[in-house]
């Protein structure tokens, strides 16, 4: 690979490229553009470097000077978009102009194409279609394992290349990660530094409080930049290793995490996409508990993702939906003078749900939840937020209350995640700590 | 307005303007940049057209680079990002440079500044935060409603512009609308153009069969272009009306949406964000009908999207998640020899189980959902994607199958979606037609 531009010493070894993605549906609004972000932090991951980023309409001379501009800074460029069979699909053109290539009609990928369709649509090819087959001189072909468009790689004698890749998300994920990937490390000098980072799921703590336990305002742990990603399931903590040796940047990483663990304690439940339903589930089928809900104002959220993880059917017997007073006593057995001396939203009335939900399904864990999601409903003791959890193990119960922030839709998934933290936290045995605050 | 660039002569009077969006992040891909798709929308909805979009990150000469490009090509530039407190929040720096301006404290913003830091945290303003109230010589201020970082404009004597508006996407909406907007119409020419869109939301259909009506492959109505969009809600149609003058643009679009409408008939619920579960309990509430469900593959989702709707408290009472059989049988009366001879995922289950949860609530309708999700659990005769939906209105049954493709969550999804579906055309007394299997 040649060395792009001498000036960026501090981080030669790095293979800086720029990115360009191709569609007016892009220029128009009409699609947010995420191919940009996954190929910038998948590229960050070994090595590579997006630099620059730009966004063109479905213009063959527009994306030919685009093109040619990147080239002549980077010498690397990515090309998203364009590779499609219709009339504005000009991205192999616009780049075949750049590299003064003409196109041509590649045989084989014609005849996979018409296989394809026969398959598929059980119809002829359209001829319209033939342009999706045209290959500039002296391209290779990258292949496409999602769909039909297939990328293409051109090269010039002074190495400079462009590769080109389908805009829908699916086959440019696949295309990179099958062909692109590997011929790019081929070319990473073995001193490439690279971007890594790792997230770390906190639940049931507030940012705040993570700063406190972090040190007030830490933005940094072991060295390495530290970011609070708050959202409506828990804060997320993402520490980067900047240009680093890829070994050096996993060692330091793994001890910013231990440390992190070792700081937060049980707040954290994962990494990176974990879910906490599937944790809950897994741990629950461990223990060999069957699980029963109880919903009110999430109103069959915590049951949706409980059932959302496969194969939950051997924990998750069901539920009582009790948005209805008049079901929380019909189906759930709670005495109707709880509902008129507590109000439907208390610890009371949670308990009572948790239990009553129990007995009627035989499950070994009942989980209550009541509260008010808004916008209407609060009150000065009982606010828009307010949320009652009650646990029942076997008899054992514990109830929390907690006042979430945010919208409806907002307050309902922190109280489904909340409930899934406790019922989390009773298969390993743990209480959980304040900012809850727990009356049992 | 200076006309940017007479050889875009076929779009005249549009103002063409390029985005460049500031950030290590965005290069990073650490964040996906939706602020460009609403830019851009909102832009085009008067007459205003990104011409081209790049993103570059917290580096003082790189910025400036891009913006003395963009200015030189098209003489009108937006840019996010990079206005915050922080050492790496450089866009006011970068064109400041291409201005060739200094940057001055501006003592009325920094006395806001102060005001606020005492008020919000109880905490003079540290020293380091004065960056944000750094004003290059000759710019405007554009006030931020939602955050502290001031917005600005700098305009050259030729009439060219620059507007600095916030990264944080609620900062940036903000100030589009508030102050951006109103300033950029002022600039259009009276002969400005627009790019506007419609989308039609329909559910129950498939895209091919909304061709089919459409006429085949269908791909412009009343000479607009229109869009399928599949996704799990259904299929949403958009037209949209090219570069019109507004008030052509709008009574095109008003004639092609009228001719869907005609087309597509009851299979269109709405427009643009259109939700059919609020839909679905408007229609409810109007009728006087109260709802319970009885779910079994969803596991509660179609109750969280009944009650996702603010109000539903007078027609959602709840219901139950069936998801093991023997909650079927004990909790909504469904006679085991049926779940033996019929099997859980079939009419007669769906049927029992509609009955069964409107007779334990005392609900006008009562809904059962029964299917198979996967990825495991299929059969040649039930594959993964079977679904029975049941409403029972008043003891009046409809029940129907479909075979639902994509993932587990797709399949759920779509289950919900069918089951509104069905609430919503029971309200207004339409049987829903083919595709749907209806054994009734």
């Amino acid at each position: 690979m040649t060395a792009p531009d001498a000036s960026r010493a501090p981080d030669a070894g790095a293979l800086d490229v720029e990115l360009i993605t191709v569609g007016d549906e892009l220029l128009l609004g009409f699609t947010v553009d995420t191919n940009a972000a996954h190929l910038a932090r998948t590229l960050a991951g070994v090595g590579g470097r997006i630099v620059r980023r730009a966004s063109v309409g479905d213009d063959r001379a527009v994306i030919a000077d685009a093109v040619r501009e990147a080239l002549q800074r980077t010498g690397a460029v990515i090309t998203t978009g364009g590779l499609g069979p219709t009339a504005d699909d000009l991205t192999r053109d616009a780049v075949a102009d750049v590299f003064g290539r003409t196109l041509a009609l590649d045989a084989a990928l014609l005849a996979d194409l018409e296989a394809r369709w026969q398959r598929r649509f059980n119809h002829p090819l359209p001829p319209s279609n033939h342009r999706q087959v045209m290959v500039p001189e002296g391209a290779e072909v990258l292949p496409n394992r999602h769909g039909s468009a297939p990328g293409l790689w051109l090269e010039d004698p002074q190495g400079r290349w462009v590769a080109m890749l389908p805009g829908v998300p699916r086959e440019m994920r696949g295309m990179l990660a099958d062909t692109l990937l590997p011929r790019l490390q081929g070319r990473l000098a073995a001193t490439a530094r690279v971007v890594r980072s790792r997230t770390l799921r906190t639940v049931g703590i507030a940012e705040s409080a993570l700063a406190d336990r972090l040190g007030a305002q830490a933005r940094t742990v072991e060295g390495l930049a530290l970011a609070y990603l708050p959202g409506a399931e828990g804060v997320d903590l993402r520490v980067t290793a900047p240009l680093l040796p890829p070994d050096e940047a996993d060692a330091r990483l793994g001890a910013a995490v231990e440390t992190l663990c070792a700081r937060v304690g049980p707040y954290v439940y994962g990494e990176e996409d974990a879910d906490l339903a599937a944790l809950a589930v897994q741990g629950c089928r461990v223990r060999g508990w069957t699980v029963a809900v109880a919903e009110s104002c999430t109103g069959g959220m915590l049951g949706m993702r409980l059932t959302a993880v496969p194969g939950a059917s051997d924990v998750v017997l069901g539920g009582v939906i009790a948005y209805a007073n008049a079901i929380k006593v019909s189906e759930l057995g709670v005495a109707p003078a709880l509902l008129e001396t507590d109000g439907a939203v208390s610890e009371a009335v949670a308990r009572a749900m948790a239990a009553g939900v129990r007995a009627r399904c035989g499950a070994t864990v009942g989980i209550g939840i009541t509260g008010i999601a808004g916008p209407g409903g609060g009150t000065p003791d009982k606010p828009v937020g307010t949320v009652w959890v009650a646990v029942d193990v076997d008899g054992q119960v514990h109830a929390a209350r907690a006042v979430f922030p945010g919208d409806r839709h907002e307050i309902r998934y922190r109280a489904a995640q909340a409930a899934l933290d406790r019922l989390r936290r009773a298969v390993d045995g743990q209480a959980p700590e304040p900012p809850w605050v727990t009356r049992s």
